[in-house]
């Protein structure tokens, strides 16, 4: 008779102790498998114990360095497919070259739709992610998606902090509105856009749309790179009267250059989740980090025993 | 020898105004087909002319009725495939279900990926389409897409008539303020948000954040459905001491009952592009028409000429 | 561990009533799903249970409004692959578009196969089926279908009622007559054919091929729609000097303007299934339904249990 | 710049002669190659010249050995696919397998539908084919299907050769009596059916349906296998009083056995086409053949000059 | 509740005393299916139990006649496929067509790639295959592929037999090195090699590369045709004053005519599996036969409990 | 009309003097784009014209940084897509990843495979590639592959430069031994083989298989990564006497600490081609470098004018 189904959890190189973390809080330990890397660059990926059958999740966020971390993926995934894994369920806490979404000018590929078509052809029967740049990516796949919400963890991070009247939640650009409406509902707060005008590069005519003079501003992104879109609408808003000015948001890459604009900016902390590993190593003076862990690992949990994901969308 | 590939351009019942408009804009007439409906409702597909190994163009837009619409659309595609057509171009000027773009809710479908598959799996080699609900529907499809912009048309309608800086450009809901940043750019204006709150559908909570007072308000969306959201976003407007209040959308839905809303409110004037047919049928006092004909047209011969589409993009 | 993989039975708008009797010979209750229609006319999904991991069954007949029907099925099938269902599983009691089987025209569509691929494109991983208008159609397929045959129903009905030597059954036309052969297999009967010749489409030039005079003259069919076929044929056979003439077909469509064609004729009573709802309603005179609901529940709970198919084949 | 594409027509090994008459027709010779088959009976493939871009036909019947014919071709396109021929037109005068279309018993393959699916896959990009043993098969594929039909070719041998009135056209099985028809609306004649019964092998109960004393029977089928359908419907005739028997098929595939139930048969001549190969070497003494190649041919310089196919499918 | 799904295996016709020797070895019966031919030869299928949910596995070597036996397996897919069979495990231990599998000159098929394409596209899930001729071809498939290696039951066979010292492994052409090594690894023993010059294909330029005078050489390929390559080698060696030659291969086809010319050979005994069948009614006086049922029998019994395949790579 | 189809060719970023040399050669210039890396470290793509409707051909080397260098020819075969590119012609002189063309141990991936995979499922429409590590990678891909050969161009190199007799021809290892048979049927040469045993990774037992005592040895390889075989080989041959050692190779990567390992090994010199780019660089005192970049333009030049490859396989 066929073994019963297991779950196994595999983590590749990105984000180890994100997945560390993840097999505690679902209590069990992480699969033996390795990845290294010939003389001549190319990845050589050694799983080292049977998976047939089961039910397999590996946990890669696609962070820098972008290529080998997605290759990595991907090879697991065939090396997963051929070894007669029952399911393969792909973890990625940061999905990367999200942004690359739309064709913005002519003949520009549409990469994230690249990645997803290359992971639904290596094998992946599922995937699990955190926040995506833009909810529409689910609709890039035709596998399953869960995507989960840091707006829940970063919105009790900052319940009880302030009184809700001194608070309003901003957006750093045009774009990302409808995100900091979501935290505004969770604190009861009014809401104001930085407008980054695309006919000034240099940011200098660039200006608040709301109130915010002497109020709590929490600016609010998904994603970190530079640094640099915070830094500009932070000092838009400075300039506006603002009492103090904090950052939240749900990947933090912090790239090259970014610890010396962030901690010149006008923003006095800033708050982002460990999908993407190596920040603490930064030492950025002002930024501090939440655990996705357990929101994941819950999810895993519940995708493997057939229960609803829907109380994970809720405040805890 | 091979006849050389002709361009054939075919339209289906939901707005043969504007595909007579589009062929006459390129100089030439419309392939001779025929939709009719069996007594049990079933669609009945004649091509009333050879199109064997022809560059074959669709016109449809998927609006009310979209289920049939739709059908109609696809029974098309597949009796051009089976018939040999050499390349199948389908023309949407709208894409109907494009709302339907992510799982808003646990359990939702992704509709609007679902209609992108159907169109693929049915034989479509190409789609052209005007001002998709979000651009990432792009990455929806694996055919090439081409989205052309009904902004250069809607801001060659305001510019001139109203001084830059007594203009104030609205977003009539948090999602749309990218849009609106678009317009604002073409009219040298600044922009404005109506805050439609969640947690209060009644509309009583709203309020525009950025500076109206005095101000003619143009409030730009990207479909008008019933109206509703423009008519609360209107009179919210007002409150803040609007001048004047204008509307212009890409696709007019008008959908029961919108007349009534859209006559009652606040908004002197609309205007849309005839996307979708049968809006002055509607008589709606205050709503006029723009044609996109002209730009969908050259669209179609650059496509069939294979001369590049960027000019399109820009202001005429 | 994983959850049970449970059954899970859904219907959608077509024959609700139809799927509340398959349920109740299953003895389950109907899963809790709604189909509404937003003012623009696109549907609205709400599967309002979780189904990750479950087998599900929909129960749908894509009748009239056949369009609206289908896109109802395909968008209820991306919405269950997408919330994880383990299998979807698609009951047709009546597969709409089913004689666009073949092209009979040039340039025609093959309509039953573009639906085919759009519900494996979709997502079903099987169909259970009634009576399809041609077994062919089960090739259109590369997944497993199940097509149950209403014939043992039907020669249920008729078994008793008149001596075998006094009934002959009819083809109405030229194409069924190996579907009169089954039926009249099971009454030890003779056969007759109505030539329904082309060069004569008001009939007139019509007659008998075979024995009917004085006899009971059973007409059988998969479909009716307008009823003209049947009709016309009970005419011929009138004049012939049938003595008394009744029909039988798997799936009553009864279109428009069919109540008049058929109470006029000389056919004295019908009998169908419900596989298409609303029969009742119409208050056709001689029109009588047998349920296709036991057949279909039993089949579904084979399925479910992987019991083999074939003991449902034949006269229970 | 490009070569010119040309049209390059091959013959594999099943039916050289008719390939050869099919060239002479277009005027044009047939390419090189050549099918070895190696010791151990796997086939090899030799092109002889270069097809790099052109648009090659293929013609090839799969009849006896069924198997190894399927499997040139099967290879044949493969070998055209990696040598970059622009298309691959499979040429099929007569398509083995087609019978097994559907499953009749339980656990039945659907072998037809596997063929179509092979045919694909392997690379072909349109099948002409003639005379399907059902027209449904043509759903069967997604890649455009010519299917041709030998009824004009066999109606001109006829016509003229009998007074209408003393014709009637009979199909020898239940399920043939769509195609009686149209021989008969090209005849002008009435119709007749043999009723083979299905409880009765020996076919000792087998009765005649129509009038058929005392006049010239057309028996016509879509193919003639071992003959004994015809003999058994001809023995029917002769006890009704069939004054001469005559019988038309599309396919004479004439297996091991045949020509002596064909010889001992009521049956005074029967008319085939040259579909299948090996009919004269055979000397079966009533049978005669017509050529199908000047329609085939025909219909592929219509493929090849995109002109439609309409023309084909009337009286010539 | 669903049944449990069970293992059932099923032979074709190509090798049935394998097939036997299988099941014997795994303790179950083999399921009951037949293959006829009709009279036109045209394969029919009977799979006379039901396999609905349940692990199915087909063994059938594509030996000669390969055409047929390759089509008897894709035809047995078909049908398991739509009886819904859950998976469809195919065990050929004499994969057919394998040395096609590169183009070695302009326009030649890779048939060894269409194989694995027919495979995959009918609905294999699985593939479960002996010493394929190259490695490569694991990776013409997209499904797991599981290789098992003979070499060390033949290793096994000759362990013992000879002094390590007096023995040299001999591959009889350039190609097979890698294999000659493997074996030579096993008995501790050095290499040589035959070098079969292409410019001289009566093999009388050819020479032995390495030490073979005095020795006891042993021949190894994986598999025998016409025996005339190791004939040849056989030839090389013996001038070359070899003492003893024997030979060794995993498949041995003995196509017509290898009997006359292996008995006539310098090779005293060879030794080959019983993949293929029908070696001991060819009577080769030097041929004896080892069954690799047992290696078979335990890598599906690993399949179908979820053990790992790694120990079965070993010496047992 | 449509425009004329053209052939654009465009390079990316691994070997870019290869590029132009093609271009130089074909007597056209490269296509205007570039590569840019966003600070996060993804890929920016930019194509600078029109390429709607053209015939593309992509030169990249998949070399080291190997990930970085196959995101970028994804990426680009994706925006091409996206652009209406007519074809998308890759042309790989250096395919990384194939040595991982098999599962040498369980649960290994076939990488080859997937990056195959991965470049169908973007969009390439044909390879292009020169000397495949294993020739069966042609099968992993159903688009067409033409694979040229450097065996002439090194061939050439050496014809002249010593006297038949007095070279030998060496693999270095077991697996290499047919192209080894190659080069030495251009030089009229005989063989030996260095048996590089598996117990011993030292390589202190290895052995040289044929006579080599007093000639020129020709090591031949399809890759030269760290040097370690060739140096291994070149010590072994030296110990048995070897005249003078030199070597051949299709592609060098000379990876990290090649340089040390190749200058202070046995072999004299070495020639490699410039399918990699940066081997000048390394300054490694005995390697030269030939160029094959009119092979390959001649080979773009015939597909782009569909003329036959076969003559490039010759020695010019």
């Amino acid at each position: 008779m066929k073994n019963q189904a297991s779950m196994k959890i595999f983590s590749l190189n990105s984000n180890q102790p994100l997945a560390q973390k993840i097999a505690d809080s679902i209590g069990c330990t992480l699969g033996e498998c390795s990845v290294r890397t010939f003389s001549d660059g190319e990845i050589q990926m050694n799983i080292e114990e049977s998976i047939r059958g089961d039910h397999v999740y590996v946990i890669q966020s696609t962070s820098y360095p972008v290529n080998d971390h997605l290759m990595e993926l991907l090879i697991m995934i065939d090396a997963l497919k051929r070894a007669s894994a029952k399911t393969i369920n792909v973890v990625l806490p940061y999905f990367g070259y999200a942004r690359q979404d739309r064709t913005a000018k002519p003949r520009e590929p549409i990469t994230a739709k690249l990645v997803a078509n290359m992971l639904e052809k290596a094998g992946a029967t599922r995937l699990l992610t955190l926040d995506l740049h833009a909810v529409q990516l689910q609709g890039f796949f035709d596998i399953p998606v869960d995507n989960l919400f840091t707006m829940p963890l970063l919105a009790h991070f900052f319940l009880g902090k302030y009184e809700a009247e001194e608070v309003v939640v901003v957006s750093p650009k045009n774009s990302g509105v409808k995100r900091a409406r979501e935290l505004a509902d969770y604190l009861d707060a009014e809401l104001a856009i930085v407008d980054q005008q695309y006919h000034g590069e240099d940011g200098k005519n660039d200006y608040v749309i709301g109130e915010v003079s002497g109020k709590v501003c929490i600016l609010i992104d998904d994603m970190i790179n530079s640094g640099r879109t915070l830094a500009i609408a932070a000092d838009v808003l400075q300039k506006a009267g603002a009492k103090t000015i904090v950052a939240a948001a749900s990947h933090g890459l912090f790239s090259k250059g970014s610890k010396e604009i962030i901690e010149n900016s006008a923003i006095s902390s800033i708050i982002v989740t460990d999908s993407i590993s190596g920040i603490q190593e930064k030492e950025i003076a002002n930024v501090s980090v939440i655990t996705c862990s357990v929101l994941m690992g819950e999810a895993m949990k519940r995708i493997h025993e057939n229960r609803p994901m829907s109380p994970l969308f809720k405040l805890q």
